[in-house]
């Protein structure tokens, strides 16, 4: 585990770090921001999954969590979106290979020797952080934005009683169906549909959905709704009678600024479920 | 009057807008964060001045400001840190030319045909927002990071009446005396030391003072605190008995978690001076 950065960060610390990953098979680096109480003691946390273009970097310096996150005494973990490195395949799209994980263990060629991004943030990482870091494994709430706020809710109903509590900004909902996941689900899980139906949060929403509160947000003028399809969780949860807050956020867009705006909001939210 | 974007923010706007100027002879970019309150006429407006190698948009997405400024109803404008572009004039070292205007006008080659900050914050971009968006010109208060600290003294202690507050973080505070400064002034205004005093916050202090409340955070462990030199600044304040708050805050260095963790403080400390 090599420390890239400490930054001392409301009352806590802000750190990068950088460690070989045996999932992934190369090294990968996470940001993780622990609060002043973390020197007494393991802490819960929270995990912030980004999306496609983002590294560790995006939500730690852009998304306006750490206040929050101080205030109620919580830890936060921003995973990278993708294995990288000079062996590991790459894409000259920006939604596919590097940046683009999309949360899977991929199969198929070329993707498959480095890109099991499930696996990376399903066990490997979550193991390091109990082992290294005064993190309590036993209170761990998920959220994440647009391709990360698909993973944090196909983990959340994928790993039952592993979250307390799931939100997400800007989710990709229904990516068997949307250009964003069509071409990646196919490319990374291969041309059989029958496999993808567990990275569809839509589709497990209707099948398991989550033992626990549920809240997201999308702006109303998200510029790329079409490809985040809200209508089919939307449906999904109110057909199964899930407990979820989807709210509508009206003039926001995709950015950071629309993520930082209603930051203040999932950071309380996962806090009442993580101090229960 | 280009706009480059505008996202929604914390029931406001984030704005990006571009200009020609005429103080710096080139196009210029500015940010500019709008409350919902501004819909319905003129908002006081806090001035955030940017450090070494930043543009318009560091702050605007890593200091977190946005939100309190939100909830204090007053908009916040971030401008560039010097003249930009093909013709200008720029120093392969990070802390001369391009991104490190250092808030003066340059009389020297080949700085001055555009090197002419000091007009630009003092006098040009007031006027443009004052005639082009809601702001009230009489609701003035300006902050800002590292040389931004700099232009913020200096500009607030130079024209007396224009702000009603001025705060700083990890502000240069004694640029005459330390390596950010020296190179820079003599480059930009000549080797004749006798024009240097009026970019010089600690000597200001001295001279002039100034006639409103003051507030300075720097962190213990600031990694360039050798070139601020807040020693000299608060040793003026104290021998002037100006009204004052300068902090020492234990274990911060200089990025924008230091920043970001300080701001809600720096905000509702202008807002106080703002709506009085």
């Amino acid at each position: 585990m090599q420390t890239l950065s400490e930054n001392a960060c409301f009352g806590g610390s802000q750190g990068v770090y950088r460690h070989a990953s045996a999932a992934c098979d190369c090294d990968m680096t996470f940001g993780l921001f622990l609060p002043a109480e973390a020197a007494d003691g393991p802490v819960p946390v929270l995990w912030y999954l980004s999306g496609l273009t983002c590294t560790h970097e995006n939500a730690m310096v852009k998304a306006g969590a750490q206040g929050w996150a101080a205030e109620q005494g919580i830890a936060l973990v921003f995973p990278d979106t993708s294995p990288r490195g000079e062996g590991v395949a790459d894409d000259p799209e920006y939604d596919l290979g590097q940046g683009a994980g999309f949360y899977v263990n991929a199969t198929q060629k070329p993707w498959a020797p480095h890109f099991r991004m499930w696996d990376y943030v399903a066990e490997e990482l979550p193991g390091i952080l109990a082992a290294d870091f005064a993190i309590d494994p036993d209170r761990q709430a998920i959220t994440g934005h647009s391709m990360g706020g698909h993973g944090a809710l196909t983990l959340a109903m994928n790993l039952p009683g592993r979250y307390r509590s799931v939100s997400a900004f800007a989710p990709i909902c229904n990516p068997t169906r949307t250009d964003w996941g069509r071409k990646q689900l196919a490319a990374y899980l291969g041309e059989d549909e029958s496999g993808w139906a567990r990275h569809d949060a839509s589709l497990l929403m209707h099948d398991r959905g989550f033992d626990g509160p549920i809240l997201i947000d999308t702006g109303t003028a998200d510029q790329f709704i079409g490809n985040l399809a809200p209508e089919a969780l939307a449906g999904a949860i109110a057909a199964r009678r899930q407990q979820a807050t989807m709210r509508l956020q009206k003039g926001y867009d995709h950015s950071y600024f629309f993520v930082s705006t209603f930051m203040e909001d999932h950071v309380a939210f996962h806090a009442e479920a993580l101090w229960a």
